[in-house]
């Protein structure tokens, strides 16, 4: 692929995302069953482009992890036709009037929530998300440009393929939805910075991801997904919840950006923690990385450097760092953590309150497992990521996230 | 000025920003009282600095406009002055429940606004950006680093030291406003980059600066204010309010991002439009660049060139397209507009709504000049900007538009 067929691409985007705003929601939604329908119609297309995909991967010698998060049967194909069909009872954001004003001089001012336009989405290996992004991106009104990673290609080819050809035979622009095949970097690169096309991008997958796309592009970019997050459990814990969040939001799944990585615990209760929490934390085979007076009380630990504070390990490893106050303790959240999930376990509600007013992070909780922070968790029904920086949308972003507002303002003449 | 400063300069903002979140909506509307009656007392200071400046820009040969507009005099201080207890007068945003939720775990979610941080913006010649910049930070809560032009550079000194005077006097933190003295590209371009410690960027003045900013950037960018601004003339348009808004968006002030750039005729109206429009025209010396129809029937008219309708002259020109159709016009618009502001003349609804649902800009005006675009013709009562992209806020932003939010959680030992 050229650079300037990508730019046609981009161009095809636009034109496609013209005609997708005004779009009914009633025939978005049939569009999208159909969709879901095609899928499962044409999985042995999805299967045997996944098997190459799967042998490619053997042969690469890839983590087996990674091999099965890669891996589609008929179950994880019905699964994706049935998020799709979860999208569709979602309620259309579109053509929502935020605001109505009136001025002295008559005019007459709506502002009017409208799809972003183009949204770019750059991830990595699981091809399901080929088809949640359609989903997401179609039923909020905007074209689709998606760049999988190469792991993914032959998936993610005979995906996008199917749901073109539901498309184009609904006599739907088919660029609606769009794939870059290319795995070239220099493709990617271009690819982010086609800001005259594209309106936003979304990265999905790891720190260094992100980062890359940070860098290189000059695309708005919504930043998703690194979870540094953290439990203080404070001087007025309640130690039973605090152990059973802490085992939750640690260990019920490791790998996922709203897990645990590090505990502030206040030195007046570590050691009325420390002793059934560290029984409890290895049951799953946890490691512990303290600092010095972490090390002290709890024999196993091991002690933490300074890189340990900054770390999302996504692995049974968890820091902890001792405070002799609230203060403290949200002044070490802060210098360190991604702006994701934080929680506080305490039973005062000034220091709860002071923790909530204070912490600079998308969600903060009080009481409860970070885990929560997900589209689903928060009732959105679906979600495209969860974005952990300030502009735009902040933490899990569903349908409305995905649109922006436009003001019409209705006149009769009227002039400075 | 090294990078490592500019380094500690961010950290100094970030932790500023962390002290100035939770200040209250009173204390900060007394010392931004203060802090205009400062700027008072001490213009004698701003006066003799705002001197150097000038005296450096004759030497330069600056164009005499230029130095008319960073010239500083005692009624212009006074208005700055004025403008910042224009904004006490406005309502803090932050603090806003936006939503709240119960979900079936009994987890209790509350959507509240916060400011978002730690705001950057860059800037050119005008010195009363400063003192306007602050004030609107300020008071919606953000730590501000400002980088004016060095055209401007001795007066934006003086200003943002008795700024911070007047916060060190009333015992508050002088961070909440810092200036980027140095006047070097290499601190500038550094400054774009310094995502860890600003959460927006915020680029004001001509559309290189715009460009510069966008693809330097790591740290999110509003974009602000370039206008190629149309007006449609359908042919349902009532001729004489065509006639007058189109002289008021074109000729009221040139220099301005939503003065109207560029014509867009319907054949059918055309000849009865032209002969009056082109007379109320030369009044004002306004020079038409029309395609082949519209030099056809208007004497005076220069061909267009394919540059013309892509441009924002800013001057008294204006190019003219005559269009079929208001399907073709809103294609053309689309293609060509900067999202801006664009407007429709018609009596016909039906056209009016077309046209409203089918633009893609900021602002989409039936009947009505598109100078309104503005913060105070809207009613947010002050604006840091007009924003082009569709990321975060779209048009002129207000104090809202200068924050952000975040999800509170309040459960009771909840773990998934």
């Amino acid at each position: 692929m050229t650079t300037s067929e990508l730019k046609k691409m981009g161009e095809r985007a636009r034109a496609a995302s013209y005609e997708l705003q005004t779009m009914k929601q009633q025939d978005k939604e049939l569009e999208l069953l159909k969709c879901a329908e095609y899928l499962s119609i044409y999985k042995d297309e999805i299967l045997s482009a996944n098997a190459e995909d799967i042998e490619r991967a053997i042969a690469n010698d890839m983590h087996p992890g990674m091999v099965d998060r890669l891996r589609l049967d008929d179950a994880r194909i019905e699964a994706m036709a049935d998020g799709m069909r979860q999208v569709v009872k979602l309620k259309d954001p579109c053509g929502e009037v935020i605001e109505e004003f009136s001025r002295p001089n008559g005019l007459k001012i709506k502002k009017v929530r409208v799809p972003i336009g183009v949204i770019g989405i750059i991830y990595e290996s699981r091809p399901n998300v080929t088809a949640d992004a359609f989903a997401l991106t179609f039923k909020s009104g905007n074209a689709v440009i998606l760049k999988g990673g190469s792991d993914a290609i032959s998936s993610n080819k005979a995906i996008v393929d199917i749901l073109r050809r539901s498309l184009m035979s609904s006599n739907l622009n088919p660029d609606f939805v769009q794939l870059i095949e290319d795995t070239d970097r220099k493709i990617t690169t271009a690819f982010m910075k086609l800001d005259k096309y594209i309106d936003v991008l979304i990265p999905r997958g790891g720190a260094g991801l992100i980062r890359h796309v940070v860098e290189s592009a000059t695309v708005p970019v919504i930043e998703t997904g690194t979870g540094n997050c953290h439990i203080y459990v404070d001087k007025y814990a309640d130690i039973d919840k605090a152990i059973k969040i802490i085992v939750n939001a640690k260990t019920q799944r490791i790998g996922v950006c709203n897990a645990c990585e590090s505990l502030v615990v206040h030195k007046e209760v570590a050691r009325a923690l420390s002793g059934r929490l560290v029984e409890a934390l290895k049951e799953h085979n946890v490691e512990i990385r303290g600092d010095e007076f972490a090390c002290d009380i709890i024999p196993d630990a091991v002690p933490a450097t300074k890189d340990d504070w900054g770390k999302e390990y996504l692995d049974y490893i968890v820091s902890m760092k001792t405070v002799n106050s609230v203060e403290e303790a949200v002044e070490h959240i802060n210098k360190y953590n991604t702006k994701h999930s934080e929680a506080i376990i305490t039973e005062d509600k000034t220091t709860a309150q002071y923790f909530l007013d204070r912490i600079d992070a998308a969600c903060v909780y009080v009481n409860a497992s970070t885990r929560f922070t997900d589209g689903f968790e928060f009732g959105f029904g679906a979600e495209i990521g969860i974005s952990t920086q300030k502009l735009h949308a902040r933490g899990p972003m569903g349908l409305k996230e995905l649109t922006s507002y436009k003001y019409e303002i209705i006149g009769n003449g009227q002039v400075r």
